[in-house]
């Protein structure tokens, strides 16, 4: 096809966009494992995670049958503001590598919250909404997650109390204010407000805070206060269900043109962009109706896909949340300082997880300072600034389409382009500057660390 | 119209995109005074003004008879990465309002730059590559026009010397980080790199510098380097011409929809935003097609527009550029701190002063802190983070909504939203602290600005 047949942002008219969710578990001959209560080791019931998860939330996460969720009419309305996100040919990356590829990516990053977040902190806040409930609480690390709900709740006027760990809270005091000019309550964790918080800042004074005690304190708060939830980011199996809607349209968008991925890639921490990405074309893979080579890209830093075991761990350091069966580097795991902080989880998503396990997906890892030189690279002829994150894709991305210019195969590239870099300048000061760094941990630690993981028979 | 025909937003097809700007001056009777040399008070020529702009740039700056100039399609392949930009209907600003009005603006935010600088700064760095030059100099304050041009540069592979008013320089370290992704050179002026710039430090040692100085020092370094030219993001013929395909591009839209605007509004600081958007359909009023009632908003504490002069004036502080008739507080007007940093500009263009002059466009003006009211009223309903200039046309956007409720009138309001705010959270912060203030310039301090204007005839 010629430049004049395919535009270089393919939009979906509004009335194109998905009315459903795509649920990839329906169609999984292997199911996830399910979530156990860490004390009785039995599946978690719907009865025992209402208190933490909106009800309607608590339905998603356990069903593993139905294929396409109603979305709500007033969540698409909501995505109008924002979506379609435009399916993009990167006809001037393609040119600049002179690659016979096609290269496309779908770009999450034109909404304030610069993330794909904001697709699953709009459902999830409508249903606490629906529920009738005051607020939910949160944690945030980097900030776009609460970001995104600061965003969501201010819509549906619902209360948000966001956890942000210390040090993010204090680096980052523009992200912080996005979130207050949204409305949200911002707390640096550990805080003295609860229980969890005021234990740990009595151990280790001058603590600067981990995202795991960020989460304790917040599900402490949603759980002791009245008409409150807790709500996550990734991970979580509704948090894929919402996500399905990046999938979808891209898969619209590709059928639109007529063209046919060959390659999809998508960078992979918890899972929430790669699983959404995917999930329709998995879902194609696991009817037996069209093949594709899909990867998963992480950092080199936290790789609990490629150097992790498959098993089930806790969900959070504090390791207050149920056991999940995942590839997991250990709870314990503290990766080293990398600045794609959406990455730094030392678990993946137990749907993501079977899928790899079942030889669906592959899985690859990059360095921190060879994903920088992508993201000039990328910024510089797409003019996007990308965020570190998304940018491990788009460092696979290039290598793929490299491989092509060597075989002269005009293969179909297409990655996901979560979020933009904006509030990640920090990083990319401390790249052009040298001085950014590339460590990877030894086998001897991951070791450490998974020794430590829960007995499960 | 019922919501199942206006989409929420509203994209032109790639084919439907511009292919010619709009020259406003050929429609004018009454032409925008010409440029002064300073010296001689003659009207600028070509050959006085090709040591400081591109041959081409010239050209534009001075044809009033013209009133269609092709976009080379090295320019339109550009444009095609970040645009067209959305024309947005403001389903849920309007709902919340409670207004009959229909209101819709034009996003420009969608690009990295953050702003509409984009358009004029790949124009420019494209015309300087067509004539051989090895690079441009430019100054920046807030760096939104820094960082347009540096990825503009970027994409022809030229040299781009940004010099960046030193208290910006370190107050946004981020900002200045993004032109360095981009390749570009900053530095904090004043900078002993200049002979202008030795001579300040030595006047005022420890000074924090001034948009002035730095363009002095832009000027100095662009006509003593071999192969350089000086390129500026505002005020000019050149950059209105080149934002006309904002303008172009909302009627396109709103003929597309089948919609007539009755208010278009604009934020004003030097005028780019403002004209492009307004051209075309100020061109119709020209040619006696249709009538609009164009409002054109400044910051109350730099209000050119409204407590100005319409005479010569320098353009710059440092005075070593030309003289061109404005609107006015006089070059030497210092404003308030005003966290709206693109719109401190003293003049405003003198295209825009002369139909102003002429009674085509009204203006207003509007206080810093009712400004960050709207933005954040603005954020909390339509999800994007706006910019404080873009904020001002925000501001009086909602004023007009709601006198339609009190009138019952369905008026159709069109806004420039030139950017977003991701880069302004400090003001956002001291917004929301409640520490921002309200400075307005007193009759005398703005009479004495006013008695140093140059004598010209």
């Amino acid at each position: 096809m010629s430049n004049e047949k395919i535009p270089y942002k393919i939009y979906l008219e509004e009335s194109e966009m998905p009315k459903e969710w795509y649920n990839v578990r329906a169609d999984m001959k292997n199911k996830p494992a399910p979530l156990l209560n860490p004390g009785t080791l039995q599946p978690m019931t719907a009865e025992e995670l209402a208190p933490v998860f909106c009800e309607e939330l608590v339905k998603q996460e356990l069903d593993d049958t139905t294929p396409y969720i109603e979305i709500p009419e007033e969540i698409r309305d909501f995505y109008k503001m924002y979506r379609p996100s435009p399916l993009v040919r990167a006809y001037c990356l393609e040119k600049k590598l002179g690659t016979p590829a096609k290269i496309y990516y779908k770009f999450e990053g034109n909404n304030t919250s610069g993330s794909h977040k904001l697709n699953s902190a709009i459902a999830q806040a409508y249903y606490a909404k629906k529920q009738g409930l005051k607020g939910v609480t949160t944690e945030t690390g980097a900030g776009q997650w609460g970001t995104a709900l600061s965003m969501a709740c201010s819509y549906f006027d619902l209360d948000c109390k966001v956890y942000m760990v210390k040090v993010s809270y204090e680096q980052k005091p523009f992200r912080r204010e996005v979130m207050r000019t949204y409305g949200a309550s911002v707390t640096p964790s550990p805080s003295t407000e609860t229980e969890i918080g005021k234990k740990i800042l009595a151990d280790h004074p001058g603590t600067t805070g981990s995202l795991g005690c960020a989460i304790s304190e917040a599900v402490e708060v949603a759980t002791k206060s009245e008409g409150y939830r807790y709500v996550l980011g990734s991970v979580l199996n509704q948090v894929l269900l919402h996500q399905s809607v990046i999938g979808l349209e891209t898969k619209a968008a590709l059928d639109k043109i007529g063209e046919k991925a060959d390659i999809i890639i998508g960078c992979a921490g918890g899972g929430s962009n790669l699983g959404g990405l995917i999930s329709p074309f998995v879902g194609q893979m696991l009817r037996g109706e069209e093949d594709y080579r899909i990867i998963a890209v992480e950092p080199a830093s936290c790789p609990s896909f490629t150097r992790g075991k498959y098993a089930y761990d806790f969900c959070d350091t504090g390791m207050v949340c149920p056991l999940a069966k995942m590839y997991t580097l250990g709870s314990g795991f503290i990766p080293a300082p990398n600045h794609a902080g959406g990455l730094r989880y030392h678990g993946m998503s137990s749907t993501l997880s079977q899928l790899y396990d079942d030889g669906l997906i592959e899985a690859t890892s990059v360095k921190q300072t060879e994903v920088f030189e992508a993201a000039e690279y990328f910024a510089r002829v797409e003019g996007i600034l990308p965020a570190p994150e998304s940018s491990h894709a788009i460092k696979v991305a290039i290598d793929e389409a490299k491989k092509c210019i060597e075989t002269g195969e005009e293969k179909t590239i297409v990655f996901g382009l979560t979020g933009t870099g904006y509030f990640d300048m920090f990083a990319y000061e401390k790249f052009h500057d040298g001085v950014m760094d590339d460590y990877i941990p030894t086998d001897a630690e991951i070791a450490e660390s998974l020794s430590k993981l829960p007995k499960v028979d």
